[in-house]
This record gives structure tokens, sequence and C-alpha cells, in this order.
């Protein structure tokens, strides 16, 4: 039996097919610029010989209804799922659960609706999950189908982490306060980091850094999210590809009084042309790394800044846990950059935090420790996979 | 000879007036509510037999020169300045010094100049200050007046610490950027603990906590404050009386769109309407205690976010700091809430904070230290004494 996992954005949809025996991956992929002339369908699948295959095709697909018709069509041509039946179940990443939904959850019309009534808190993100969700009932029809929320995980937070400093009414009666994000990866990473501590999740201390386009930090207290720096929405806390993390928000009142800025420019602004790209031009940290070597100040200024957020995020989870086990770095950024981690854990020392440098720059992509070996509190590299995760949930979450 | 502190805001005079030898206070007191029928003069003055006076008088004062000129009147008639020639010199506490002004400065055309072109920064107080300058090199001309900037400590912040990850263009053709706030305060205490730990100010690394209606953190590297928690404006930070601190830039877009909110509402609400005052409905921290005492749980929330808030910012600034001989605590609450101080730093041993809970709950109101005996890192609390530095760096700006 297999599982599907759908991440429907506004004018994509990621997929991965899982085989549930062993969790290997059938076959996986994307299309994207859904809606356009030249969208792109990518498409990975292990034919019948164990032998890896990739096709890239361009042509118009005008909906997400036709991009998941295409998806389905070649999941079958492949014979990656030649039947329907072989599919256990469906898993729908759904970056907003607000307050509802502390747990994955199957889907159904009053699950759709709680969705649907948090669009304001996630405008971008739940009407494309919404679009996924519909046209993925429409096409398995009997399959069930799983919501897994990015704020689940998060859910856990004590009340002075999660609220914010506003008047009562705007919690009570609009549900302002911090959600979370990246849930499903920082309980990937914390689990598995808890594996290789030989600790059970639920008496480990953790802080994992999810570093990749989007960033976000996590405190995490016997297996549960305690404190988290991405907020109602994902624009809060570490510096980002584009966005802007923490910032004083008399700024945003004065883009609104000196520069007439409308809340569509601001939010443009502060999520789409600031963080790294703001600073230096260019979101991709290995080409600020080249940049770097080419005495560009202004892309060392971008990795300075990055490296000391993330690193006063790192004491203030210190701050809040007490006692740490380990700190776990994780995305793109986290996974695969040593000086990010080598100048973010700088001058930590005296916090217990010492890493092995050897460790730290050596060339693989496997979990590993980069911590000296007498450092207190260990350091991991651990590659995420939300994907595996929403498909292993989903799955408990049939039962 | 004799040196008058000024500090002027839009409805309210403060003043005090230092004897330099000895930096004893001669004369101090306010005019709050100018322009009202009822506009209040307090004036406490040492008189010619070393007994401490005092005079509260109500009737309208219309302008910050009829209140000026009250002040000096009072001055004369009680003997605290028989004489203008007498004064050394005039300091005058200014919140925004933009990033013009590094050190207490003469006041002269340009200098006034300078101050009014921030404005925009600090909208509030900057006007009040120039009306107090002004009406002041009226009424003693001839006598040197100094400005002392609130943001002028802060200055030695690296980049890396003061700017936000938001496009380079706002920070070189509008000045957006952190530059903090308090700096008399944190550099009063910054010395003062400096001496309390027999060591020179400028080897001493310390995190000052100045915890007043409005609050902020001060990280301090051999003596020049390198990261702070206010930015462009006082409203980042620490959960304040009546300011919300940190939050999600995206909740000002949610107010903007939602609930149809322009930028002085949003700035009413943020700056006036929120921090403790918004979350329990009072925002004295005596009181709050009370109403905990009786039950109160949205008093006990704003005391556990205020000290969850409170206690990352400790955590960050060690980090940043990596070694840390000190963590201060002034202003108001700082340096009369115990309870507070217990809360903050509840957890911290492993980072080297231990609090000695018997010196922590003593009565006394003198410079102490809090922390166990054996505690790496020290804890102190230092009463602050804004006039007195004030005081002291006009003089020696007058030189």
């Amino acid at each position: 039996m297999k599982v599907l996992v759908l991440n429907a954005g506004s004018s994509s949809i990621k997929f991965q097919l899982f085989e549930i025996a062993g969790w290997s991956v059938v076959a996986s992929g994307s299309i994207s610029r859904i809606g356009e002339d030249d969208a792109l369908l990518n498409f990975r699948w292990v034919d019948g010989k164990g032998q890896s295959q990739q096709l890239d095709q361009h042509h118009p697909i005008a909906s997400h209804q036709a991009a998941l018709e295409r998806v389905v069509a070649q999941l079958r041509t492949t014979g990656a799922l030649a039947d329907l039946t072989e599919l256990h179940a469906v898993g729908h990443r759904v970056v907003h659960g607000g307050e509802a939904f502390h747990v994955p959850t199957l889907l159904d019309e009053d699950v759709i609706d709680a969705i649907r009534q948090m669009i304001p808190l996630a405008p971008l993100h739940n009407p494309a999950h919404l679009d996924g969700i519909l046209v993925a009932r429409e096409l398995f029809p009997g399959v069930p189908q799983v919501a897994v929320f990015d704020t689940a995980f998060h859910q856990t937070m004590p009340r002075t982490a999660y609220r914010y400093a506003i008047p009562d009414a705007l919690y009570r009666e609009h549900q302002v306060r911090r959600y979370g994000f990246h849930g499903t990866s920082h309980a990937y990473v914390g689990k598995r980091a808890a594996a290789m501590l030989g600790r059970s999740f639920d008496r480990s201390n953790l802080i994992t850094l999810h570093l990749g386009n989007g960033a976000s930090a996590t405190a995490i207290r016997n297996g549960s999210s305690v404190d988290t720096s991405m907020g109602m929405t994902p624009l809060e806390g570490l510096v980002m590809g584009t966005r802007c993390g923490d910032i004083d928000p008399a700024v945003l009142l004065y883009l609104m009084q000196h520069l007439e800025m409308d809340h569509q420019q601001i939010d443009q602004l502060l999520n789409r042309q600031s963080g790294l790209l703001g600073l230096c031009g260019v979101n991709d940290m290995r080409e600020i790394h080249r940049r770097i070597e080419t005495g560009d100040a202004k892309a060392e200024l971008a990795l300075g800044i990055f490296c000391h957020r993330l690193k006063k995020y790192i004491g203030a989870y210190m701050a809040v846990l007490g006692d740490v086990h380990a700190v776990v770095f994780t995305g793109g950024i986290g996974e695969n950059d040593a000086e990010t981690r080598t100048r973010t854990c700088a001058g930590l020392e005296r916090m217990g935090i010492e890493l092995d440098e050897a460790a730290n720059y050596a060339e693989t992509r496997s979990e590993r420790m980069i911590s000296a070996a007498d450092s207190p509190v260990k350091v991991l590299v651990i590659p995420t996979n939300e994907e595996l995760e929403i498909a292993q949930q989903t799955v408990e979450a049939v039962g």
C-alpha cells in the first residue's frame, strides 16, 4: 500500500508517493507555474527494474485540477501507482491550522470549513491548500485524506510564549497570537536528534534550527515545542531569504506615514523584498558566499546579520529551556552551509556549545554530530524530510 | 558652581539642579500639564539650614516658556540658584540623536537643526526637547547648553546588530535602523556595576536591564553597547507598561487590512494601549502583584509574559557576549520588584546565573549584589540616576 503526500501552493503542486512498507519513495516531483502556458511537470520515479527515471515536460496546465490529473496519469503510466486501490491515504500539507488543530486530522466537511475560516491568518497558503484538497477528494474518492498542519507541533507552547503584549481582545476576538510554522520539520529532526542521542524524544530538550528560504528556530522541552521564532505568520523571527524577520513594529508606521505605503506594498516589501535579498540583492546563500569571496561588503553584512540573529535565538532558547541536550541544524542552509554554522556557534563555548570544525566541514549529507567530543551541548546536522513525516503522520491518523 | 538638568516633554518639564562640587541635588521637581488650567508645579529644595522643603502649586501655565520662567523664579526665591552667574551649564535630555551624535554635544544652531531634522524618527519627543532648548537659551543667555542623547551610548553597536533585514535603501535614504534608547541609564548603571565588581568599565561585559514604564536590555562588551532591545523607536523589544515590544510585523498588516486601522490608530494601540496595560488592564507592576494575589489570571499572564521575554533577552545577550561578568537590574521594576527578578532568573543556573534569594528580597534601596556567592555571573541591583549622568556628561562636554 502507498501514501501520497501533496503540498499545494498558489501556482504549484509538489508530491511524493511512498511505499508504506519500508517508506521508500516510489515517485516524486512537482508541477509549477500552474495557470501559465509553460507550466513545468517534473516527475521522478523508480521503474520496474529499480532504476531512477526522470521526466521534465513543459505544456499549458490551466488549473490545480488539471495539474493533479496530469500527476495521476503519470503515476499510472509509469506504474508507480498502477491502480488507485493501492492508495491507502493522501496527506496534505496545510500551513495554518490556527488553534483548532493540534494533530494531523482526517479531512471532512467540518475540517475543510475550519481551514477556510483560517484564510485571514494565512491568505497566501490556505486557499491553495484548499484547492489541492478539493481536487484530491474528487480524484481519489473513498481514499482517506489527512491534513497535516505546519502549526500543529507548536500548539503545546505555553501562553507566556504564544501571547503578544497587545490588548486581550485582539487575541480573543481575532486570534492574534504566535502560532509558529515548520512544525513538521522541527518535529521530524527533533525525533531524529533524540534517536541519535540515544534518548527518548519526550525526555529531550532541543533547539532546532530550520534554515531554508524560510527560517525558524524552535525550543523543544521533553519532546514538545515550548517556543518558536515565527509568529502569527511566517514573517517574524530569523532573517530569511526574502523576509525581514524581527523588526521594530514602528518601522511599519514609518512606512505608512512617511512613504505612504499601503498594507499590500508593505506586505510585498517585508515578505518578498527583504531578508538576505533586501540586504545584498540575492537570497541564495551559496551565491552570497561566492560574493563574499570577491569582497562584496553587502553580502558579508547579510551573512553577518543572519548569523547574529540566529545566535541570539540560540541563547534565548537556552535561557527558556535551562538545560539543552542538542542544537540541531536543518534545511538547505542548515544542512549544507558549514560557515554559517561556524559563525553562529562562535563564542558560545561558555554556554556549552563547541564545534568540531573538521566534522563541521566534512563533505557528507547524512545525519551527523559536529560538536567537539566534550561539548556539553551536542550540535547535530540532520537533513529534514517533511514529506516523510507527513506520510507517516497521515498513516497514523488513518489508523 | 551648579548645573541644571532639563527633560522637556510635550506637556511637562522635569528639572534637577546639582552642586558640581560633590554632586549634591540642590533642587528638583517638575511642571506637568503645561497648557492646561491646573498645571502642577512640584518643587523640592534644600533650604539655608540644610532642611528638605517641598512645594506643590496648581495654577495655569500656558507654555514651556512660562513653565521654565516659573522654575527659574522659584530657584531664585528659594536661594537654590540665587544668581544666574552660579549656573555653569544646562544639560538637556534629548531622546533621539540619530547617527549624528555619539557623545554629549554643546548646543549651537547646527546641533539644533540636526535635532529638528530627526523629528520623523522621534515625533513625540524631539519637538518637545527643542521647545525646552530654545526657551532655556533665551532664559540663560551665555550659559553653555549641552544635549545628552538617549541614543548616543548605543552608537558603538556593530552593523550586524543595528541593521534590519530590509532593503538597503531604507537605511541609506531613510535612516531606518536600530538606534536604541535609555543609553544614559545603561551607561550609568554599567559604570556603577563595573565599580562594584572592582573592574574597569572598559573591561566589563554586562547585561543591563532598565525596567521602568519603558523597558530595554543592553549588551555591553568592554564598556561599549554592542546590542540593545529597543529599535528605531522605543517600541521594539521587551514588554513595557503600555508598549507591545516585539511582535510579528504581520500583525500590523492584519490590523490595517482586517480592522482598517490607520497609522495613528495603530501607533496609539501599540504604544499606549498594549504591554502590561493591554494584557491585564493596568501597567503598574505593584498593582499587578496585588491582583495576582487575588487570583487574577490576566495579571498573572501579564507578569509571566514580561518575565519570559526578559529571560529570552538575557539568554540572547549572553550568546552575543560569550562571557558575562554581571546582569544588572535597574529602573522602577528592576530596582524594586524582587519577584520579577526571581522569575526572570529562574532556570538560568546552567548559564551561570544563580540568585541569593535572601539578598534578592532584602529591604534596601541601595546598590547591591543579589547573586549567590558562587554564581559565575553576578547579579546586581543598581538604582539608576539619569539626571546625575546627564549632569556629569554636561560638565564634561563643557570642559
